[in-house]
């Protein structure tokens, strides 16, 4: 009898996971990964290390002290009838975690809460965002999820019926949308960033995109955009923001704004609006456009990727169609309290008065302003001139020759946006825990005799 | 233009998941719901509240005090350096604190961990497994999960390729397999509890639906077993489940075995086997079955559902597709860590010798003998005879008198195996937590009135 499970009957949307990684870093990585299986021995390494996605902690990033703190105190309440506690947590995190506390049925951080997460946390989630763009925000539109991710899954398993519905989607893209659309069985309508109009969202090449897709039968359900793009700060202008709202509500597009990196800006002229702020700020409301805006504890000056904490903010959805996405939710019983919490706690940090608040604000500038110096690589006038020689920007030139030496894979900067004549690379650290040393260790070899090879 | 997101344009296999519930009294409710939005006010409560899912914290469980102590300190490791903090925590939280940072890469509670979970927390988990069923286990084998239920998702996505694939499982049974069969568009092939055998699973009946699935062109890929079937104790005997195991082998089906309350035994005659050890125990190896049990943080005395934590250990699956699994694991990037530490704590609780085992002791007892006693009724005679008057087991009679009073949903204990003279209901709190004051009082004022109709 053959064998119950094998490759060849599982899922095949699985399977075609596989190739939904794109950008021609990953796809060279790729290429080389298939060249170590079939001569081993061949390449200056053995494995390729993916470190295309952030992972600070792991890297010492240290997390934010008030945080920590809310979190401890409420996994363990009976600390709050303690005399050492005061001594020990600040006085404004022991309120913040009574309030939480207070907010719980039964001060239950161990009970499943409703699926959409707990009520009080997503008050005060609601809150946060309205006080960030000056309009109000309603606890009955937040879905608390366990990161961003499983909030894109869920809208795209709500969105994709088959193979002919599309999503619009930026490349590079970060991989989960590409893997996300494969694993439900969609099409990726790829769309490219512009550098011209400092890496914005060109509306011709989206409608382009959009003919193009439907020309070929494809429904293009929702458009993606990732806001700010990624950590070296690629931030859409408003005008940009507004046309691509006008845009989703004339072409009948579920917007679905990856708001992640919403606190990673490190231009002093360029500032984070939300597209539901800018939709709301040229006079759209509910009925106009369906708005799904996404946010994560793992990004930001928080980047507490391992507590799996987030929520997407619906609006615009009829309320037939929510709940469905209530039903979705409901199956997965409800994300983890732990990162309900945080997602609470990042988006109502401590404020001026506080007791916590010079430390939160050191701690928080601290990581920013250092993320903001790490986003940046240094080269060597010769090393532009190599790079120029062999047709490539010269972070994307140094990415490459990183990988070839040591199979490490890396993003360069010049696919997301930089300032002229400066130049970076997404370097991060995938969870494969026991690598980390080895990854450090032949990162830093490399750079020194990169470094040396083109020293001016 | 017609509205981009709608109902008719939703995924249908999310829509069709909503008749995935089954069970008389679930059926009967659906039916109640209906009446009341085509009817309102036509019944003696105006909504129906679903209490057939456990959540006990929110029903005032205490969590175990080593497991939140642990937890605390994991979450701010900083108390370890404090002269109070040895005041605060007993000296083996401490030291398993300590023991958890040093497994986790730079002491990093907030990092993306490997897709697996921690290493570190792996080989604790399969320790405990190991020592649990006598035979090795290995930390290659286990995957972490934000609970049982993202496992079981995962396991469905992976051998689902469309609605000709089916799954066994038992009927009644949680809505969890319905739902994730319907989401990943495949059959739900049912199987039914034999109350002549103790509740066992009759190997006559499951080979009756197996063939009858495959004469309609159905591809049965895998067998789900829920041992022990519920809190009020349906624990299948030895024999039985060496029966179930040659079963799969035979017929080439994947054994899911759901093993979540495998802590949750109340009568003294009965010892849970993990399907596992029963495999080992009859000389199958790696090559003979792919098995793939389920454990949860969320059941057993432990009742932590918040905290989504679990794994799943599988075994007996090829190189090739247990990769699949990995990428499945690694589009959601990681399970939450605090999850994943509980996990780590719940299979390696406090040993006799260590400071916190009188304590954690005394508290396992006293959930584990308060489970117990809530799981009866004592129903008087006249019930009894009521019930049997009307056709009805006298649990179910009371789950149906409790439903059309009061909107309530439980499950009487009958539908999954009780000792004779006996009467239970399954009777949990769903995640909606405005609504628990209403279900206490309601409940408490229909149990008061139906108690003196029938008093004997």
């Amino acid at each position: 009898m053959a064998p119950s499970v094998a490759v060849e009957n599982l899922n095949p949307k699985v399977l075609k996971c596989e190739y939904a990684v794109r950008g021609e870093i990953v796809i060279h990585a790729q290429r080389l990964q298939q060249q170590l299986q079939t001569q081993p021995g061949s390449l200056p390494f053995d494995e390729i290390l993916y470190c295309n996605i952030g992972n600070p902690q792991s890297l010492g990033q240290k997390p934010v002290t008030f945080f920590r703190e809310v979190l401890a105190l409420c996994d363990h309440p009976s600390l709050l009838e303690k005399e050492e506690t005061k001594s020990l947590f600040s006085a404004d995190a022991i309120s913040r975690a009574k309030e939480i506390l207070a907010a719980i049925p039964g001060r239950a951080t161990g009970a499943y809460s409703h699926s959409q997460g707990i009520k009080g946390l997503r008050d005060a989630i609601a809150a946060g965002i309205a006080s960030r763009d000056g309009f109000p925000a309603n606890a009955d539109d937040i879905f608390v999820t366990d990161g961003a991710s499983p909030g894109v899954h869920m809208m795209m398993q709500l969105l994709l019926r088959d193979e002919k519905d599309g999503i619009l989607c930026p490349i590079p893209q970060y991989p989960l949308y590409s893997a996300s659309i494969a694993l439900h069985g969609g099409t990726l309508v790829p769309y490219y960033l512009d550098e011209k109009t400092g890496w914005g969202l060109e509306i011709s090449d989206l409608k382009k995109q959009l003919e193009d897709a439907r020309s070929k039968g494809i429904d293009v359900r929702a458009l993606v955009v990732i806001n700010p793009g990624n950590p070296t700060g690629q931030v859409l202008a408003e005008d940009n923001q507004c046309d691509i709202v006008r845009f989703c509500k004339n072409e009948g597009l579920v917007l679905l704004a990856d708001e992640v990196y919403q606190e990673n800006i490190y231009v002093d002229d360029k500032k984070f609006n939300s597209f539901k702020k800018i939709a709301r700020s040229i006079g759209y409301g509910e009925d106009d456009l369906p708005l799904v805006s996404f946010q994560s504890v793992s990004k930001g000056y928080y980047g507490e990727c391992g507590k799996r904490g987030g929520y997407m903010e619906i609006t615009g959805f009829s309320a037939p169609v929510r709940e469905q996405v209530y039903k979705i939710a409901s199956v997965n019983l409800c994300s983890n309290i732990t990162g309900q919490i945080l997602a609470s706690l990042v988006m109502n940090p401590p404020k001026v008065g506080d007791e916590s608040y010079a430390a939160y604000k050191a701690e928080k500038d601290g990581i920013l302003q250092s993320l903001a110096r790490r986003a940046k690589i240094h080269l060597p006038q010769k090393a532009i001139e190599a790079a120029k020689a062999a047709n490539k920007a010269p972070d994307a030139f140094y990415a490459l020759r990183l990988l070839e030496s040591t199979g490490i894979v890396v993003v360069p900067g010049s696919g997301f946006g930089q300032v002229p004549g400066t130049w970076h690379i997404r370097c991060t650290i995938l969870p494969q825990e026991e690598k980390i040393p080895a990854v450090i260790t032949r990162f830093k070899a490399f750079h020194e005799a990169f470094m040396a090879e083109y020293r001016d």
